[in-house]
């Protein structure tokens, strides 16, 4: 694509040159042929997103996977690679999300922690990452953000194990995408529960991002920027390791129960 | 809030501080009492977020908004702030939008461009902001990102006129909802169109900001990161200049067509 770069006064010191710009295209996904989401999405590992999505919102409800699928059986058009049907027989019927009436009051933040907390246990004592670990995460993970590198417009979700290594990188337009595609692509490995490995996230800890660190069961979520009051909240429900603005030598630890004794 | 922050060594050096974090909770959106959707937000600013979600998803089909409120006459308790209700008679009833079945092969990123442009006008070619007004537009409102100051952890948008004043800024742990509030006010200000007025974005073009600026008939559009192709494209069709990575001297331009001649 052609990107014009000026300067302030506007002359024809204007140039076009080719630029990277990362594609966004909308992901239909559906759960036995029942269409319970549309993201926008980075194209690629489309299966592991539309895995990672059904199970972090807790649709499969624990029920295996035996199937994944496009549209189509041989797509032949873009448009048959912007669906992808998950097959769980197992699971419960999607309920409807939208469109309905609701008598009630709302609900609050915390209330969604104790939702969370009603269909996932407790994250199990494993060890978290070493302090020395999360705070090198976010450079250790950088060099491989290989689409953040050409493009400037995408993040990146990644998983790491105690030492140190990083295990896998998956990038997308979207966050949430981008931990969907890394959990969905654990759970087609029969990886999960996620263990003493460590989440990283590039961007903001928020509330949906904790959700789905809890619901795999990492031991550890480390985000480059701060998280949330609720993010927070639901760290420490869930018994997650919960870090922040890590700098090399240092980093902000917001759901410290975790914290290696070391 | 509490926030420890450790060095790499572990060692009781771990400090303990105050710590400002950013607020995030539910606010579910109804349209004529039909639950449209439920977004988690920074709480502030609830009528415009509600107001402008409903504009830029194209529920109001132009009808005008009558009243927006709380759920409850005299909200009690913190839920009952979380509820906000839109009152705009002669809008069509909202669809539902998930949990149907469907039999197509999905979409592409272009028939989303397309679905926007058959019930959304071109913007009119009003003059867009100068190239030296773009460029040093984020370093105009960053000053006025004061939450963003204070926790490091929300987005800002903001208006700005031709000669470069900032009108309105909003922050919101979303994006989407930042861009929704400031839609929402000049909704309820009677101030749409947009007009000769540029949006600022923090973060990335996507294409659903970019549709809401569309929606709203900016003139131009600036974000501190990269476009998507799918922003370009749709960008492109709808006449709205579309800028990014400004750094006071120059900047990026990535939907050329409307840049002024100066």
């Amino acid at each position: 694509m052609l990107v014009t770069t000026v300067d302030t006064t506007g002359r024809a010191a204007a140039r076009r040159r080719p630029d990277e710009v990362v594609v966004e295209e909308p992901l239909t996904i559906q759960l036995n042929d029942v269409t319970v989401a549309t993201t926008m999405r980075t194209p690629g590992h489309d299966f592991e997103l539309a895995v990672g999505f059904c199970h972090a919102e807790g649709l499969l409800g624990g029920a295996p996977v035996t199937a994944v699928r496009y549209c189509a059986a041989a797509p032949a058009s873009a448009t048959e690679f912007n669906v992808v049907t998950v097959t769980a027989p197992a699971a419960p019927p999607p309920a409807p999300r939208l469109g309905t009436t609701t008598s009630s009051c709302g609900w609050c933040g915390s209330d969604a922690t104790l939702a969370l907390a009603g269909r996932l246990a407790p994250i199990p004592g494993a060890s978290a990452p070493a302090v020395a670990v999360l705070a090198g995460i976010a450079d250790a993970v950088r060099p491989l953000q290989a689409l953040f590198s050409a493009t400037g417009a995408v993040h990146a979700a990644a998983t790491f194990a105690a030492d140190g290594r990083v295990l896998l990188v998956r990038e997308d337009v979207g966050r949430h995408n981008a931990v969907d595609k890394v959990v969905g692509r654990m759970l087609l490995d029969g990886q999960l529960p996620a263990g003493a490995l460590g989440l990283f996230v590039s961007g903001r800890a928020s509330f949906e991002l904790v959700a789905k660190a809890w619901a795999a069961g990492f031991a550890a979520m480390v985000s480059v920027s701060a998280p949330t009051a609720l993010a927070v909240e639901t760290a420490r429900r869930a018994g997650l390791l919960l870090a922040g603005f890590g700098r090399g030598t240092a980093l902000n630890v917001y759901a410290p129960e975790r914290l290696p004794a070391s």
